[in-house]
């Protein structure tokens, strides 16, 4: 009766606080993993990027009528991460999200606060997405709690805001298909437009991270700011055929859709490694190899698990014939984005 | 029997005028329609076309053992073209054909002549694929005078070669289409990568040609040699969504992905009334509208061939205001391409 009383009323922040767990289909503390992300994807630089299954971030989130969000710990990040809410990802995706929906829905969450616990099953500054991973799995599991006021595709604006404190810029290209799942194209900004694709089930992903640290910031800074016009043509040529790859599910038309003439060579020589770590790939069989996101981790596609895990390990071999240890990952293309994993 | 010791001994040119007309398969005279396509496609400059239904040229082609190619006749072309099959796309395309086929099997065709009849149904120099539907129809027309000893597909380059002698570049992105129909994307020109693409029934186009001549070779002219990074992503962001339209048949999205930030601008400004008659398809209720090839016509995408037809009208009278008169299409996009329409 309370419950619909509030409702009838129009909510009211003092009763807020006591409908906390009166509503059984709440939960009040959830679980929420996001995936790791590949962004660019070869030729189509800033417009693409598709989710993996594994590895990936864990956000558990506890709602609270305390009106602040707190980062209670995070772990796997060695103490690399801000536990201020206003500086992490997460407390910041989040506290976009609430001041959007108090200023939509007069101000109704004004009293609601989250503790947030965060594990990190992804490599920072690895260019798997981990910053969008943290981000969206925050996002995703505040959600939740409210309700599910918003959906997943409605969140999006909100885990990009996080996107800008971790890159400096509100990118959606791993966001996007870490909260959606499948391959995702960000056709544009303003407005925004953001087109999901078919997951081709015939792809195999396989992913080496190499253990190097390059910050997104240091490989956009190495990018020229005009191209050719010859350049930009192939390179749109790939873009266009990589999609119908995709469509076609043809492993092999999106492998050498992938070549990139423009940003890859750039980012490549801050990568040691890079290009015999990519010729082995190729020599193991996958289609096509370009960097995940600004590197260095590295992806290939294959049209099999078990070519997939071929092209992981000679890639990783690569490496270590370099000095360097890597870690590798296979992976279909993940279509269903952040997942829940545990209510309470 | 004859027939059969020809092919058991190897070919002889001796023999070969006597063969003439005993193969009852294959006729002497043959007529094949090929179409006007629609190049460039807004953002998809240089790597994508498409073919229309009509206008078109149409290749009557009859096989003699006189070892030349004549041009017989050409009409509707106002004396412009040249009769001489060495300078005509026609003659080109069927010269590179038996160059290629009599290397290949061995002096098999250096007997084989052809007399050619050309009707040109499209406007010379009108962006609307006019050389190229000259030179597929001759190729086609050759090849099944020959017993298609070439499939579609294989015919491209000789095809290609009549481009050249027109547009002083072997382009594909109107020769494709023209010759094998719907949506195709050129990925790469060496090697030669050419993906078909759905056609969707969702779509149909307006075409306008107002009567101005611009050269491809002027229209190339104007176009700068490098473009900023930023303008080329998100180029090539319209051009992935385009492809995604596409397979989607989603006329709204491909519409709004036609819009091209590098190529239009520059060449817009060749075209009187260039502005105004898109803004006007725009109004009238086309998703999309840009140049077809350089110009100077223009298409636009709508979703319902009564659409389609207002918005034709809407661009001509458009035109016509400013004392331009212009001739309007519309059209389904046309997935056969290269049609025979006679036998003989």
């Amino acid at each position: 009766m309370l419950a619909l009383k509030s409702q009838q009323r129009g909510f009211s922040p003092t009763l807020y606080g006591s409908l906390v767990n009166v509503d059984t289909q709440i939960p009040s503390t959830i679980s929420v993993f996001a995936p790791a992300t590949v962004a660019n994807v070869g030729s189509a630089f800033d417009v693409l990027g598709f989710a993996l299954d594994a590895p990936g971030d864990t956000v558990t989130a506890h709602r609270t009528n305390s009106g602040k969000i707190s980062i209670i710990s995070i772990s796997g990040d060695e103490g690399r991460l801000s536990r201020q809410a206003d500086e992490n990802t997460a407390g910041v995706s989040i506290s976009a999200l609430l001041t959007y929906l108090n200023k939509r829905d007069a101000n109704k969450y004004t009293s609601v606060g989250f503790e947030i616990d965060l594990r990190k099953g992804l490599p920072i500054g690895s260019g798997l997405g981990s910053s969008s991973a943290s981000t969206v799995a925050a996002v995703v599991a505040a959600n939740e709690l409210l309700g599910s006021p918003l959906t997943r595709a409605e969140l999006l604006p909100f885990a990009m805001e996080g996107e800008r404190v971790a890159c400096g810029a509100a990118h959606a290209d791993n966001v996007a298909p870490c909260l959606l799942g499948g391959f995702i194209l960000i056709r544009s900004y303003e407005p925004l437009d953001v087109i999901s694709l078919p997951s081709p089930a015939s792809v195999w992903v396989a992913v080496v991270s190499p253990h190097l640290e390059l910050k997104t910031f240091d490989a956009r800074r190495v990018l020229r700011r005009s191209v050719p016009l010859e350049s930009a043509v192939a390179q749109w040529g790939n873009v266009a055929a990589l999609v119908a790859g995709i469509y076609q599910g043809d492993v092999a038309l999106m492998g050498r859709s992938l070549e990139d003439r423009i940003i890859e060579p750039e980012r490549a020589e801050l990568i040691p490694g890079y290009g015999t770590a990519k010729q082995s790939a190729l020599d193991a069989g996958a289609t096509g190899c370009s960097l995940s996101g600004s590197g260095p981790s590295l992806f290939a596609l294959c049209s099999s698990q078990h070519q997939a895990e071929r092209v992981a390990d000679s890639m990783a071999q690569s490496f270590a014939t370099l000095g360097i240890t890597a870690t590798s990952y296979t992976s279909r293309v993940n279509s269903n984005g952040a997942t829940i994993v545990g209510r309470h």
